[in-house]
């Protein structure tokens, strides 16, 4: 995939007196000419408020932000372009899922069900629902290796269980989670699944028809798209039935000095001046992306995952978390006692970009039985030489620190 | 002004042979080559997420993110950067002080006072607010000209309203609003105000600590910046007691299983990755404005507004609405009988972008007792010899329309 580097501007550039090695994707993507250029071409030709004007420009801009929409739907293979909602990102996404239609839908005696893995987004928004409406919070419980035993996840959806919700890929174990077989099962019982796809869409083919889905969040930026843009797909019928929680213009049919009603799918939800240039440059990155195909990004990635945890295993002292297979997108790990922070900024010396903290995810992190952790994520311009380099430079953090620390 | 239209590629281009002159302005403005310039470098050259990070690109885009806020916070005058919430636009910033503050705050008997002339975004909230609460909704009384009498604004606000909200500038009849007296007035009584500044920031200087202003919300792309981000400003001591309505990363202090803890200010109300090259486009539009002089916009956009009065009144058969002075941003009308769909489309063939239609103010228009009107709204980039262009193509409308429906 070394092809592709020279499409990523920011990736020809020196860090710290070394090529740039950016290994934190899971955090945010970078761009390629063709995203960066279409944003650029769409405020240089076209820009305009859409669907209100009907002015040439007005046009334009209208047709290339729903372009864009059914560029997303055909992406994820959607039933509809009324079930593709633009956004700010996952967490609105999810965030509106929880306000919306789980506050009108749950009630006492009800439960959620979601993993001790997930990101803060798809985790404190469910504390909240259970707060509001009286359902209870529980969790899967998790095995050693990250992942779920599907005979105790079968087992833990019961009829109390009113709405499963899971990152299909973990943004710090990177294990891929069976989320069509738990959707099937809490079918099954009557209830809906809401799937955290931010680190999943990225990097793999994801079908909502396929995987039977209620509902799919995910975010532009981690998939090369502009940052502030992102979509939630929802089956048709429940998103008909769900009041929006945004008011203002473009999602109304009739207002009223006491009273309004809404207009139709999928601009009920999308209150005010569309991201218009965003969902433009997310057109771009579905382009892109498909350019290159998604199944040879997925092997890709998951190449690169396997290759790292096989040289990173080599080094004593390393401690890697999650599963060993049926993963993607990154590894997270520990160095001997070393703090992740300061491991990052050793890497960072080299020219290496990872992350270290908490990922956003506090209780895994307890889980885990660790305070934070190291991340190196990896995407379609990312190679084995850049693991390489990660190891070298870890090589070389190992002494440093074994010196400082002796 | 003239010399600044050079700034703005899109202008420079034909639209249905004729050369493109863009009089919307109002729905949402150009932007000049230093904002597109300021987006693509940071996806080019430092794009990563924010404060999570600890290597170089974080440091980079954090700085860069951070240091719009600043901007922000120096161009309205607000007194900390714990005030500057960014978010998707206007709209989301009324809608957050309406889900919030509003509804926490509010109850029976208590009064919301807001003017039949607000735009839906400022409406359709304070509707909600009131259904939930069950506070009461109540309109200030417009005189025909479209201004407030001081004297009944003020005997309007009672022990009972604990709410204005108002736009500064409407964005149909031009009005501005007398925003501060109404400030005093509010909180004599007890009560907050809540400013919707999306015509008024991008038209003058707004200093909030002068305005004494509760809240005060904008976007970024009515005041040549990107799409997709807005700013709310909020006394700290209202935001800090206030709960934030989005949930996930970023915005958190500590997570726990079944309970979570906030962020200060302002992050807390940023909850998921921000809106990143956003902030760093809007920033570069607040340098640009600023490098004019927001005391210069301001006296150029009322001219053309007087000026545009002016030519558009020699026309038999325009009806403009709003008053004829203390005005700003754009002119709003009719001609004769024709539909003001019909004439924008007129105009779009004489490559002249106007916009038709109710302007997101259905309870206005019912006010002004039309269906819909025309509006031709101004900015920096725009002249007289636009008006000129305009007055002469509805000459040619006029007699179009005349011969069709003699």
């Amino acid at each position: 995939m070394s092809q592709y580097i020279k499409d990523f501007p920011i990736l020809d550039q020196q860090v710290n007196g070394n090529p740039l090695i950016y290994l934190d994707s899971g955090a945010t993507s970078q761009k390629p000419f063709k995203v960066i250029e279409a944003v650029e071409t769409y405020y240089k030709t076209m820009n305009s408020n859409v669907h209100r004007g009907v002015h040439t420009l007005g046009s334009r801009a209208t047709d290339a932000y729903e372009g864009a929409r059914e560029k997303v739907r055909r992406f994820i293979n959607a039933g509809s372009t009324q079930e593709i909602i633009f956004n700010r990102g996952t967490t609105t996404g999810l965030n509106l899922v929880a306000s919306s239609y789980a506050r009108e839908n749950l009630k006492e005696g009800d439960e959620i069900l979601i993993s001790p893995s997930e990101h803060h987004s798809n985790l404190i928004p469910w504390q909240q629902v259970a707060k509001v409406t009286g359902a209870t919070l529980k969790y899967f419980e998790l095995e050693p290796d990250g992942t779920l035993d599907l005979n105790k996840a079968k087992a833990a959806i019961t009829d109390r269980t009113k709405l499963v919700a899971i990152a299909q890929v973990s943004n710090v174990l990177g294990t891929v989670f069976p989320v069509k077989e738990l959707a099937g099962w809490v079918h099954a019982k009557g209830g809906v699944i809401v799937i955290d796809a931010a680190q999943s869409v990225p990097h793999m083919k994801v079908d909502v028809q396929d995987l039977d889905c209620d509902f799919l969040a995910f975010s532009g930026h981690k998939m090369v798209g502009p940052t502030g843009i992102g979509v939630l797909y929802g089956k048709e019928a429940l998103l008909n039935a769900m009041e929006p929680i945004e008011f203002g213009g473009e999602m109304i049919s009739t207002v009223g000095l006491y009273d309004s009603d809404w207009k139709e799918l999928p601009w009920k939800f999308e209150g005010g001046t569309p991201i218009i240039a965003g969902a433009v440059g997310l057109g771009a990155a579905v382009d892109y992306l498909e350019s290159i195909g998604m199944d040879t990004i997925d092997a890709h990635d998951r190449h690169l995952v396997a290759y790292a945890m096989e040289r990173m295993g080599e080094l004593e002292g390393v401690s890697m978390y999650g599963p060993r297979k049926d993963r993607t997108g990154m590894v997270t790990f520990n160095l001997d006692t070393v703090h992740p922070h300061d491991l990052a900024t050793v890497l960072d010396a080299e020219g290496i970009a990872i992350r270290a903290g908490h990922h956003c995810c506090q209780p895994l992190m307890r889980w885990l039985e660790v305070t934070a952790t190291a991340r190196a994520s990896f995407y379609l311009y990312n190679n084995e030489s850049d693991i390489d380099r990660l190891v070298a430079g870890l090589k070389k953090a190992k002494e440093y620190f074994g010196n400082v620390f002796r």
